[in-house]
């Protein structure tokens, strides 16, 4: 599956129905989170004020399951991503692979970038990325710094952490500032204890990962930020993509912002 | 008038009903957009959709005139602009310095970036702005290009052209480029008719300025095409700020993005 379209069309099939790591490299993958139409218009502003944790990608009109056709042509929020998940009143209910028959007429999708997007652009610039490396999950931490609310949604962010070595921090920051729509620029580097974060090694999600002599913690803003903010807002219904399984776009990944 | 506050203060009192370019150096100034939240998120939408011509700054909720106190604290929109428009149907109604009595318990604000933030920033670094030079507004013209249309919003990408002289140019888009929530960097650097400009000397809105040898034209996403798309949605009411008369935050220009 080299392209979003693949993939997506795996997806759809029901031919793929696992992680999207890996997947059709150089697209675009993006988190999903489907609601009612009217929570979305809250939802679009907690993301516009939070653009580094929350970038919008794209958002579908009430009622219309596809993406706009610049974003991903003939795609189908209803099938196209390869796991989903359901929560009501801010509860997990189940996991699906298609939602055609939870879909609504009042249902809005937003696309929110991932980080496997500027993941890829350290890599290709010779940035290592610690936890690719060790073949485990990103660790992500709950700092004290507070989003700014919007309606019901409200939470603290998160952040994803990856260990580069002092000479390498510049260009980190240089490669990963041109993706705004991928959580762009990092939000803090160093002493993890100004975000509030006490142990490195016992991350809130995701996987511990070493740190080396010469290297320093950084930390970018996460999507996991955006789900806390969907619970704590308890809304009756909302669909995401499961961990891991996103939807894969047909943007290309160097095209930059 | 030094700060945000001061002329948002001085708008409020009615001491102050003229435009805005030069008041409270350093401070973001925006254009506005007030419509009845049933619009709002489609125009969300188009917004997110064009973020070039249209960066969003911040967006209130709905029947609440006050923006999020990160970007102006105690500001009204019902009276913190010098100078409003009132449109109905797509058509010019009136002109107000106060729009108390025609605020709604449904009505949204949008505040969007303008381009005064990044002409502060070129000046800054020694990059000439002509109209500023000439004392004149900058010329904007309708491109062959649409923006990306979302429900009743749609319309071709408006443009604002400076003209740099050719060494000045990677300076320019570089500056202009940290500034996204204003424009951003340009959108087309040189020959006018591939965005199906036939004649510079007769921009659609502001006016004409010289071209030196060794200039190049350059083009930046305009908050006309915003303008336009609302015009040509036809929506019952929509209430903006008049042209020059804008919105002063308390954002710091030189915060970036």
């Amino acid at each position: 599956m080299d392209t979003g379209r693949a993939v997506r069309e795996a997806a759809r099939s029901g031919a793929w129905d696992r992680p999207t790591a890996g997947l059709a490299a150089g697209y675009v993958q993006t988190n999903v989170v489907i609601l009612p139409a009217r929570y979305a218009f809250d939802f679009l502003r907690f993301c516009l004020r939070n653009p580094k944790p929350c970038p919008v990608v794209d958002v579908t009109a009430a009622g219309d399951p596809h993406p706009d056709p610049a974003v991903a042509r003939d795609a189908d929020l209803r099938t196209d991503v390869p796991r989903y998940r359901v929560y009501r009143h801010g509860e997990f209910v189940e996991e699906r692979t298609d939602i055609r028959d939870l879909w609504r007429e009042d249902f809005v999708g937003v696309l929110l970038g991932c980080s496997f997007t500027f993941e890829q652009a350290l890599l290709a610039a010779g940035v290592p990325v610690r936890h690719v490396e060790c073949g485990c999950n990103v660790p992500m931490y709950v700092t004290n710094r507070e989003t700014r609310p919007a309606g019901p949604f409200h939470g603290p962010l998160v952040v994803s952490m990856r260990p580069i070595p002092g000479e390498q921090v510049p260009r980190a920051v240089e490669v990963t500032s041109r993706f705004p729509q991928a959580h762009g620029a990092p939000v803090y580097i160093g002493d993890p204890r100004g975000l509030g974060i006490d142990d490195l090694g016992r991350p809130d999600f995701g996987d511990p990962v070493p740190i080396r002599p010469g290297e320093v913690p950084v930390f970018w803003a996460c999507g996991v930020t955006t789900q806390i903010a969907v619970m704590n807002a308890r809304l009756p219904i909302v669909i995401t993509h499961a961990p891991g399984h996103m939807f894969v776009t047909d943007l290309i990944i160097d095209d930059g912002p």
